[in-house]
């Protein structure tokens, strides 16, 4: 594989890293950055991240073989309908969003023409932080990219975002739409709710500076995803809305029946349920 | 401060640490350890953390000038009242339990005209790890131990379990029984509960292969308090239930508030929610 020209529309944590990667890994000849602040671009470029850069997204895809549309959520269908007339008809595009039914139906309503070389992507990879400055070329080694092509895409297109995403050290695996938004609800949306959430609800209370406090490392390494970025999970619990309020109730209910078992003093029941989470945790992580 | 016996009851991760760190500073001459399991006993002596032990508790306390309770708190009644007619008469009692009320009420019950000289503690520092074997000297170093001494305690009691603490690296506060357990049900113990309630939820999802396959780092972090020993926190969970279901009753409402902003697509509460929970969690991280 071997890209003359590869655009990256966002460059921040997930497409910095990524254009990190590729340049690491000798496959593109040049790669364009474009994004709406100056100041991030020039970054960019000062790290050696991208050759150019420019703020006119259309500008930015002409002549690419190949865009990674690197947004927040929010910002995909926008972008989308810009690139549409500036795209070269062999140009593939991909995106790197943390929900796809969302970036998908987006991509029907705004792609037009483009919409069999569009492969929607996710990178199971990143950090709370956010912007250029935050992104590495080893983000994806290792870790997971979930491909959830649609029935019009190009199998060639596929191929080559497949391509792509294993020149980072990524494994990558297709999945279907729905079933990508159910995992990562489960596994990903729901863990980030609970931890803002759970943060938010100490903050409100009265002896909030004692509580934090004494709050220790468990409480550290539990509510770190609620550093995460709000804009951007702000994004992705309405674009993931119905599959996290799926699994947020079945959470809920699971916790009552758990809050019923310790003001009885199920002992038994307590038991059972903190076993059974811990087994299935210490196989995970193996 | 020298401590000439010092009895370590219960020579776990918490009674190990502890051991390690006051014989790393010169400050006992002789430690005893007693615990029921003659295996566990004989790796804290083969790895220095302990002198002798004992698995006869009586024998363990007598001539002792210091006794730790380190044991989980369904054994501390137990431990109190076989114990009571062993003890000097001059011995200071403490102990380590992660909850308060439940151990001042079974000190109550059960350590008789000792009760003057037991100075209830709880080091606001440990690991998902459990016995000896996971013990370390250094585990409380620039950690926090609350004290909750009694209205009965002996001040050159508290003075002295406090001198003892320090000299393992770390900061002693005084606290109310009560607000302890407060401060502890939200920091600690409610996250805990959500933990393995989460992992518990996911786990009985039909995909959970699938679904653990995909989990990243972010839910590593978040869910490697699930790995805990479910009895250690089963005991926690009953010896502080009305705390725990108190707090958990204030998290539950929130998270119905911010679910029902979630289903309404109520941008601006999302938002504010998130942002005030990031602005919380970053500067209780530094
Ligand atoms: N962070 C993670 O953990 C993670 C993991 C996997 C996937 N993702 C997904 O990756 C995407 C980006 O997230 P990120 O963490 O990389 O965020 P980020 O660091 O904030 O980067 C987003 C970049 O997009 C640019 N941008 C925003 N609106 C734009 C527009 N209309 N046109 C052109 N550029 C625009 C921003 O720059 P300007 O403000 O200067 O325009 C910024 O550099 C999101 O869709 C997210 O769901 C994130
Ligand atoms: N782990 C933490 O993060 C943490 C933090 C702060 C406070 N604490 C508190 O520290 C205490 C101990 O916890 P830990 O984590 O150190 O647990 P641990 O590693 O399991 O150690 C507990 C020890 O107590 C012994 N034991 C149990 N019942 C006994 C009895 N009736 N008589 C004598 N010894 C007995 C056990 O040995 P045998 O089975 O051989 O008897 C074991 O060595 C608990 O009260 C806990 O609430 C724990």
């Amino acid at each position: 594989m071997f890209i003359q020209r590869l655009a990256i529309l966002g460059v921040g944590l997930i497409g910095g890293s990524l254009a990190r990667a590729l340049k690491r890994a000798q496959v593109c000849a040049e790669v364009i950055g474009c994004g709406r602040q100056l100041d991030n671009l020039q970054e960019a470029l000062r790290l050696g991240v991208i050759d150019h850069y420019t703020t006119d997204i259309a500008e930015a895809v002409r002549d690419a073989d190949v865009v990674v549309v690197a947004v927040p959520l929010g910002q995909m269908a926008s972008v989308f309908s810009s690139i549409r007339p500036a795209l070269a008809p062999h140009a593939i595009i991909t995106d790197v969003g943390s929900a796809k039914a969302s970036v998908v139906e987006e991509a029907y309503q705004h792609l037009g023409e483009h919409l069999g070389r569009f492969v929607p992507a996710h990178p199971i990879a990143g950090t709370e932080k956010s912007g250029v400055a935050a992104s590495f070329a080893s983000l994806f080694e290792n870790r997971r990219v979930i491909l959830t092509p649609l029935a019009e895409t190009d199998p060639q297109a596929t191929a080559l975002v497949t391509q792509l995403w294993q020149h980072t050290g990524a494994e990558v695996v297709n999945m279907s739409v729905e079933h990508h938004d159910e995992v990562l609800a489960a596994t990903s949306h729901l863990p980030h709710v609970l931890a803002y959430s759970l943060v938010d609800t100490l903050a409100q209370m009265e002896d909030r500076r004692e509580i934090f406090r004494f709050a220790a490392g468990g409480f550290r390494d539990f509510t770190r995803i609620a550093s995460s970025d709000p804009k951007m999970w702000h994004d992705i619990c309405l674009a993931n809305r119905s599959a996290i309020l799926h699994v947020l109730a079945q959470f809920n209910a699971d916790l009552a029946e758990l809050a019923d078992a310790i003001e009885h003093g199920d002992s038994a029941h307590i038991l059972s349920i903190f076993s059974r989470a811990k087994m299935a945790r210490d196989k995970f992580s193996g």
